[in-house]
């Protein structure tokens, strides 16, 4: 009987549910459902654009009907039946905490806390805790560099800490509330395991090592004399949250008779421990030592991986090096550019007040434009630089405009400027001797601009390949369900059977890489300099390098 | 009986003449003709972007219908006859020399040279000189460097010499039929006055001191031996070219009978020499010692006096510092902006794809933007920087922009670029010893953007003021007819009796100025990064003051 696994992937706007068949990685029943709260599922507060919450009612509503609706859909699939799913894994947003009380239910699913915005979960991309995320960084800095070491020296406004300080601070009434706090990835699990006292939730690393500050170079999270010093109220609740944080190769629970029933799924059946989508994402990419998967969406997630038996060095700029955090027995190695998709986008959408028909029109335009021709050169900065600079208060920056520059140059000039961010991104960690011997590309644009994927070619001189799911968050749940569920023995032997690549291969074009080489040499510099890299520098001949190089892609 | 004049005014597209009441200054009746040739009056070479000339033909055309309308559009007011016009003016664009023959027939009006372009009148905007420009700059660099001292050491390819060597290089037959070449400006004034031997045309100094690199420090034009090392071919016309060249305090001719009954208007009438549209313009606008014309159009034009009297430094970066090239008894000083009008137009017509009814939206929506709320800084060149940095091999700069920036944000950023820039060319200038008291603006941005007015003043802490006539190049014309004439005795009291102000004075807003000059400091930065003036630059902080600048006014 063919073994199948749920993977169950919560997105910002919607939860999607996949059953995949374990010995080939089908996908055979697809379920989406979108958040049925707020404005496209975010709750919002029209008198502050940082605040961004989530109902936890949506996520348990999403839950039961995305997994039901897979379940149907995959009936078409000859000879499937529900009792063939051998185990369930999640992936979802973070840093996404929500609060819980001593029952682990979430407050917002409680009629008391309804209507109480602090109440529900704090959605990755809620800014409302920056005045506490400088306090932690500060802190910090003073009295736990280790802390921050390894994220850039900066601790995030998007982050577990600076959130909980947050709430505590403006909504006593939540933060006393709050048994405890948990991470939304670790939250289902737990859900879907019947766990009903907040202590029993299995946590999984790869949040609460980017994002709590967990590590085994220290006591797990932060001491309580560093959270007393934020604030004394912080210390007393650390009890309450965890002590030990594991891999995906952990279980985080068996399903409980109550969600059994819920989703018609056999009881008893395994939960894998839940991670981040793009972690998640990277395993259904099949990422391996030597693989670099960049999940390119509004923004880019770059994910890789190094045996925990070598030494992994620090790599500065680099955010998050943490043990465990993708696959079992690795050093994940994430890194990210904060605005791609988002950026062109911006361009197309914002600046020149078109609509998604132009962003069509405007890849066919720069298909047929050459490498350098155009004269201009951009930074990838419209929404700060996470790696290598790791500066949310940066900002674009385009030169080499003329009085000719078309829009669709603007267009192709912000492509390459994220294709020049991702090669910092490469050339950082493989200056660092980690070696990159393969790129893997998943995400809505991998998949469908092949304009762009030639680029990032041409720009980097590696081969792109891309992800054969475009479902590769599920997938990689699925993938991690299987291994907890015994279907397949370890990660690499799931990943070979489940996991697959599209035909397609972008191959650099040795022409354009050359003219690439040296446009990035000139981003570097640009880069260098605005990104505060280097204080002197001379940039007086920048401009009429790019009009040579314009001059000879013309001629 | 009122006296009055006609200022005709020689434009890129069209020819525009006007009757002015030399009492009163009113202009009474206007005529303007477009060109009928080419495209919009220009003569374009589909193979050579480069190419840009004019017919003769249409200059005597336009000549004829244009003075007749004007005159006919004057009986409306009562009591006005063409008996009682007592003088004519010219100006032109420049410089815009064409080949004549030996009875100063414009080779171009001839049947045998009407369809070769080379034989027409060379547009100021023609660039196909290039080589040449370059090759006069290298050897007058080593071995006549006074001829390019005055003029950022560069000659260009839009000037006198260029273009007739360019002919001379490509076009034998049209160069040895030349028997003399003469700029648009002393052309138009030696046809009315009926002259028929090219050694007899009053030449201005305006067109001689700015473009072909005439002056009293010298033997007047360039030396033999220097055109000679150019080409040999150059030594011999320049003895059928001139040796003196005068300013507008003299008499061009007299009215000759075959004009005089083509026009209408009485013979002998004086004809005052020619000059540049601006130069004539600057006139027209009131220009005195202290006074700085700027004539904002599609590029802009920045023009001062300074008494001969006075020792008149070299300013590096103004390009033109020329004797009597503006009024008589006076330097003439010369700057200007190579985009301001063009940059506007360039966003939104073609970065934006948008169209010109989408200025008028983004104007209103500008208007409600606070100085430094939108955090970007942009360099004004994207075509190049011809004051103070003498170097068409510039390119545009866009800093600051976030994910949110709009297109109105931009709008307003490019129009704020242009009043840094005009606040360099300010600062130079009184950088140097020559005062400013008074700006007077002209040209229809001046006339019909309060906000851009507004945002000058508060950028250069001056106030703004704007010229009453929209036709000051063709009423500057007219001053100048009129003293020629005898109407008036001098320039001083033709323009105070001719020239005019609008009732409107922009105010600097004192706390916007404070805002704009954090801003200028950071533009003034990248200005000297990008523009080669500094080789060590420190950049790293400026994305970060912008944000610092923009949260403040945002707050």
């Amino acid at each position: 009987m063919t073994p199948f696994t749920l993977g169950i992937d919560y997105g910002t706007n919607s939860v999607r549910a996949v059953v995949v068949n374990c010995l080939t990685g089908e996908e055979i029943g697809t379920g989406v459902v979108n958040y049925p709260s707020g404005h496209q599922g975010i709750l919002l507060d029209e008198q502050d654009p940082n605040l961004a919450r989530q109902s936890p009612k949506d996520y348990l509503y999403g839950l039961e009907r995305s997994v039901r609706d897979a379940l149907e859909d995959a009936q078409k699939f000859d000879g499937f039946s529900a009792d063939q799913v051998a185990g369930i894994g999640v992936d979802t947003t973070g840093s996404s905490p929500l609060p819980v009380d001593a029952k682990n239910r979430a407050l917002g699913t409680l009629d008391q806390w309804e209507d109480n915005l602090n109440a529900q979960s704090w959605l990755w991309k809620d800014h409302t805790s920056h005045r506490e995320a400088t306090e932690i960084t500060e802190l910090a800095a003073e009295h736990r560099p280790e802390f921050i070491a390894k994220c850039g020296n900066t601790y995030s406004s998007e982050w577990w800490w600076s959130k909980i300080l947050h709430c505590r601070r403006i909504d006593s009434a939540v933060s006393d509330a709050a048994h405890s706090w948990v991470e939304l990835c670790d939250y289902i699990p737990s859900v879907l395991a019947g766990i009903t006292d907040p202590s029993k939730i299995v946590r999984g690393v790869c949040a609460a090592g980017h994002k709590a500050l967990y590590s085994e170079d220290w006591d797990g999270l932060p001491d309580k004399e560093f959270l007393a010093m934020l604030d004394p109220a912080l210390a007393d609740p650390r009890d309450r949250l965890y002590e030990r944080a594991v891999d995906v190769s952990h279980s985080a629970g068996q399903l409980c008779p109550e969600w059994a029933a819920k989703l018609g799924l056999p009881e008893g059946i395994e939960i894998a421990v839940g991670e981040f989508d793009v972690h998640y994402g990277a395993i259904g990419c099949g990422v391996e030592e030597g693989t670099l998967v960049k999940v390119i969406g509004t923004s880019t997630c770059d994910c890789g991986v190094v045996s925990l038996e070598k030494d992994v060095p620090d790599i500065p700029g680099i955010c998050g090096i943490v043990k465990g955090a993708i696959l079992p027995g690795f050093y994940g190695i994430e890194a990210g550019q904060s605005a791609v998709g988002d950026l062109f986008k911006w361009w197309v959408e914002k600046a020149c007040e078109g609509n998604e028909e132009d962003h069509r029109r405007l890849t066919e335009e720069v298909a047929n434009q050459a490498p350098g021709a155009s004269g201009l050169l951009a930074l990838d900065w419209n929404n700060g630089n996470r790696t290598i600079l790791v500066d949310q208060r940066l900002t674009g920056l385009l030169v080499g405009q003329t009085l000719h520059t078309t829009q669709a140059e603007i267009y192709r000039a912000l492509i390459e400027a994220t294709a020049f961010g991702a090669r910092m991104i490469i050339e950082r960690i493989v200056d660092y001797g980690v070696p990159i011997d393969r790129i893997v590309c998943a995400g809505g644009i991998a998949e469908k601009n092949a304009m762009l994927m030639q680029i990032y070619a041409d720009v980097t001189g590696r081969e792109m390949r891309v992800s054969g799911s475009s479902q590769t968050c599920a997938l990689g749940a699925a993938v991690g369900a299987s291994v907890n569920a015994g279907v397949h023995s370890d990660f690499a032997s799931a990943q070979k059977a489940m996991t697959f690549l599209k035909d397609v291969v972008y191959t650099p074009n040795p022409e354009s890489h050359a003219v690439y080489n040296q446009i990035f040499e000139l981003y570097r510099e640009v880069h260098d300099a605005f990104g505060g890299v280097k204080d002197q520098v001379d940039l007086g001949s920048l401009m009429k390098q790019l009009l040579l190089i314009k001059e000879a892609a013309r001629s």
